[in-house]
């Protein structure tokens, strides 16, 4: 056991650091509040070639997928801007999913651009009504001698208004028989295809959408994986974006937690500073335990994921606790800063608006319990199994 | 003992209710997001004899100041509109203040436009590095013939831009020397006066401000009780603005767990209703446990402070503990709603935004807490007493 | 609304208290280590007039049944001892469903040396494998032309080896067919009856019991109440024992902080009193308002039963929350106390173990959110209701 | 990074978890209860070459000394016995100083008997008054010719009934100049010693016991490092006992929970399992979370003991957050097992006896989030620096 980087997993999460609080940090308000995505600064993420390190290939900087280090990128964007963060995991699974799965024009098309952070290859998993119940999905593809047909609706689409496509998972029939669940590649403007914005309180820059399909033709090629195949291949091991996911969480937790030390040794009431009193400076302490102990499951999950060992109660658990922990901890900055936490004029309450979307995306609390408790008392004991 | 209201009570508050539910709440989530003042409907809060019932004289209609009444308005109205609620508070006591303790011309000047809601009065008592240590109050009145001079600053003003006037302390002085804080009732118009507003994340129709107030001239007639007396009259038994403010947070966090039920009744996830799993149900009666344990906290503390007994450590306890449970509770139900939950569809992030303020306001719960202690250890004991 | 007590109840809580602290505090912990019950201690808690407070008749000293005085009966009496405290409580109820339900002949012959203290008359509701779930109760009653014919078992039977009957709940079967389920008066050394001990790790000095029945014979006059009516007699309003309990919780819990804060007073480290490092005194602050407002709900829920308005809601509010607040307080007063008070010379794990027993007595937290949800959602979204 | 032990540990840990398992799981309760030490089993685990493995020498089956490893061992031991695996700790760390500081004739006498368990050393550090701060040490040591004279007071000595001598810490003065803080090897039989017995409320068969110096002679060769180095030799690098600590706890809570899901997949309530439950569920989910996140931090702490990095921060985390966890986790499983778990025939209320100690041994969490807030604040902002 070793909680040591290597030397060039040091070298990145430096060059990621340097680069997120120099470049990032200074105009994350500005941007947290625009709904405008900065394209130019997810190009710089880009060119440091954060947005390749899961995949196969030549593509890749480190030549091999790592998934330590991508939580170490996540994190460190993070604590400059966690929206940017959030945009980066994004590209860095679905190109993973890509060069590993898609047919090979699709590759050559996608790859280069979206790994240059050109464009952007959109997810579409959830649909309304379904949440983290992926046995609800109704969205399906009709396979025929040309290709597919796709219908459905699909919710909660990160980027959804920027991205060039979507690489999206539907039930597939053919011959009148369902053959299981399947990946495509889907253009955002093929015939058939409408979509919708859905407005948040956090992530304004990233934005949600909502997709309706009907009758959406796409070729063979098209396909990502075999037919039917998408829970072996596409989705299989997929817990690693969990713990990716609250890595952004506590490195915006962390940013918060840094600045309010900062102003807990410098203001003073009742003639002594803030940090002097235990009321302040204890429950600081505890936020930077849960935080670290956040780290630690969000880095042990991804570690398991990257040697192929079990990581999916690491996942689960991390999702939940660190999603908390750091929301909590935000919140509390907030409050340490007392009248003028609540203002907009300090970053608190957009990290706070920001750092809530952790606590829902790839399923709330609720859900990720129910996945520790399949692991504590099997299968044959989750809730909904009578 | 006895936890019942009176007839009188109950036939207030269903009247508040019935107004809060049916005028308030539908356009509740579009005020909110505004920056103007729902004058017309704080009229018709006054209207409802709402704003007088703390007042001594024949403005109240209840005939007696009347402090759990006072409460359960301010409650009733936020489940409809925390924020209407909130506006209610201020002139509930400033009216007060201004029936036992004005000057003659300024009560006939005040009062009847105050508690007809045709004015406001703001209230200052917070100054830029003061917080909540009184001691450090440094906005000086010093007394002449004529009047007084008033210079110094006011910070975290509710609804200062749309004050007629500020009913403030200042430490005062009188032939060179300090003679104690008094209270005075300034123009907002008076020359030397400079205002600047604040940019919060909740409470945006409110609006705070901040005052710069450099030699401005009062008359004696602006004195509010007598001079270097404000402790002894304006501030004391104060307390009671901590329960107000906790029970519009208990209002607002009522609604968002009446919806939250009704929404887990109708949901459904793995097979059946939200509502049969007890991941959701049970944190559920966790928070309608708890707000109802911070209301009667409340209720006591009000209650107190109208049988002339000790409220102040409840008071405390209903502060932070009330304030903290509202927000909590309102942070899950945005929770609970999954997806949409964090959208500004629903309601959820700006109840949560404004329900945040009543952490703060008067006190964060490090104050309440250092209140407590007093209580329980002595004021030898005090953290700061070193 | 009113919170203070009436004069007559504030007389009874000052003879209470000052019995107490005077008489019970200081051998508590040499009987709660002991398996002897305190008789003589007990005839003199009776002497107060105590047990009788819920009966309907001219045994009760205050006239009528007050269960907020009996609430604060038990919180006083467990500030001195907890154990002597929850003794009370039994005798209360099985006093007043006897006075109210029994017989003639069994009236006569228990009330009067139940409320003197001269005998125990144990009560017998839980069975092995029901728990709180009571419709899984299988002791059956079988009718016929001289009485009932009693077997099953009953467990968890508080001060059993001390009791010179048992007041039981049996299913009954009359003819062969199902009448419902009735309460009867058995005497413990009727033919059939075997008991056994159980260990407990507080509580000690009253002991908890199994009961096996095997053809019980008791006579038409030992049934209390009508014939299978026992849910709408018996049973009917029984939520008030909730509020008891939890009062002898937090009475113990009182006692604790009081210690503790007399302690962090004289203690000193880091070269000032324990009392102000706010790591000591906020915790102190804030299990002081958990156990007030436990207090309070509890109040709340014995008014209501007094009143006759719902109280369900509140009695199982106060149970979880109660009983967990005091035990936390206790707890962590244990904890402040450093490396003595995890000796057995200070009373704080002792008390640690006789505090936790109301965690579990009259139904767990969860049994108690599941009362409160059912309230919220009704009935039809109860978890187990598939 | 890697979350992997080596296959060399892999064996020992389950070299020791097969013996905790089989050998020591039966018996604990029953040794638990007794105040005599289990010499027998104490060898059985020195047999194991389980006391070495943190010394530099041939005594170490290691080689060289391995904090992970050692952490692992006292997990694995406290999943079987808890009290067992903290008699392990001492001899750990004691053997570790004597091996590397003590002079040749005392590592000659001493570390054979001690890494083979035929004998016991104590180690003494607090004092009445002192708690865990150091800096209120009064024990003396005056140095003339022959060796040393020494006074004092130590408490809280584990073990001390059983031990043969005590490493001690004492403020050494020589030519009536204070030299610093030394270590010392003492026999328990030496003139001038009087021991008296702690009476605790768990670790029963360890014991603590309270020790009294009056002018007791030790010659040179009882010292443990250079004269007035203690904190540079003995002290240096403590922090590791805790994370030692916390995994005892650990494993102490892992078995309960097992104990736990066992029992709710077996036992049925309202027609299911408990296990179905999400209040039964969810709770464990929780604690399985939360001990796992504390496994981390005392995996950190320990590499980053064995790496010379830095690692009092994590070992304060791992201290103050999984004593909690762990004492949180017990006392939840014992309610979770309802009326039968506050029995003494479940091992539960033993177990939350036994692993509170953990919660105090080696600093409060007060104590720890005054070292977590040193590090984030800096030591000019420590509560007492005032």
């Amino acid at each position: 056991m070793d909680f040591e980087l290597s030397s060039e997993q040091r070298a990145i999460r430096d060059t990621v650091r340097e680069f997120a609080r120099s470049a990032l940090a200074p105009g994350y308000l500005d941007r947290a509040r625009s709904s405008d995505f900065p394209w130019e600064l997810h190009r710089r993420v880009a060119e440091l070639g954060a947005l390749g390190v899961l995949t196969q290939d030549e593509h890749n900087p480190l030549g091999a997928p790592d998934y330590l280090t991508a939580g170490v990128v996540v994190e460190e964007l993070a604590y400059g801007d966690s929206n940017l963060a959030n945009a980066a995991i994004i590209p860095m699974f679905t190109s993973a999913l890509i060069s590993e799965f898609a047919t090979e024009p699709v590759r050559e098309r996608l790859l280069g651009p979206l790994l240059s952070g050109e464009i952007y290859l959109a997810f579409g998993l959830t649909e309304p009504g379904s949440g983290s119940d992926a046995a609800a999905m109704r969205t399906t593809a009709v396979a025929d001698a040309d290709g597919y047909s796709i219908s459905g609706e699909k919710t909660s689409v990160t980027m959804l208004g920027e991205s060039e496509a979507i690489l999206l998972l539907a039930r597939t029939v053919r011959d009148g028989a369902a053959v299981g669940v399947s990946a495509f590649v889907v253009p955002l403007d093929a015939p058939g295809i409408a979509t919708a914005s859905m407005h948040d309180t956090g992530w304004r820059s990233l934005g949600r959408g909502t997709l309706a399909l009907e009758e959406v033709r796409v070729s063979a090629e098209a396909l990502v994986g075999a037919e039917g195949a998408a829970f072996r291949t596409v989705l299989s091991g997929f817990d690693f974006t969990r713990p990716l996911l609250v890595l952004t969480a506590v490195g915006c937790a962390s940013v918060a937690i840094d600045d309010t030390v900062r102003y807990a040794r410098e203001r003073s009431a009742f003639g002594a500073p803030l940090a002097r009193f235990e009321g302040i400076s204890f429950p600081l302490a505890e936020h930077a335990t849960r935080l670290e102990a956040a780290r630690l499951l969000c880095y042990a999950a991804l570690c398991g994921r990257g040697a192929g060992t079990a990581h999916t109660a690491h996942a689960a658990m991390a999702k939940w606790f660190g999603a908390q922990a750091a929301t909590a901890a935000v919140h509390d900055c907030l409050l340490m800063h007392g009248n003028y936490g609540y203002t907009t004029e300090l970053p608190f309450e957009q990290r706070l608006r920001d750092v809530m979307a952790i606590e829902i995306a790839d399923g709330t609390a609720q859900v990720q319990k129910m996945i520790i408790a399949r692991e504590l008392f099997g299968a044959d004991f989750l809730p909904y199994a009578r």
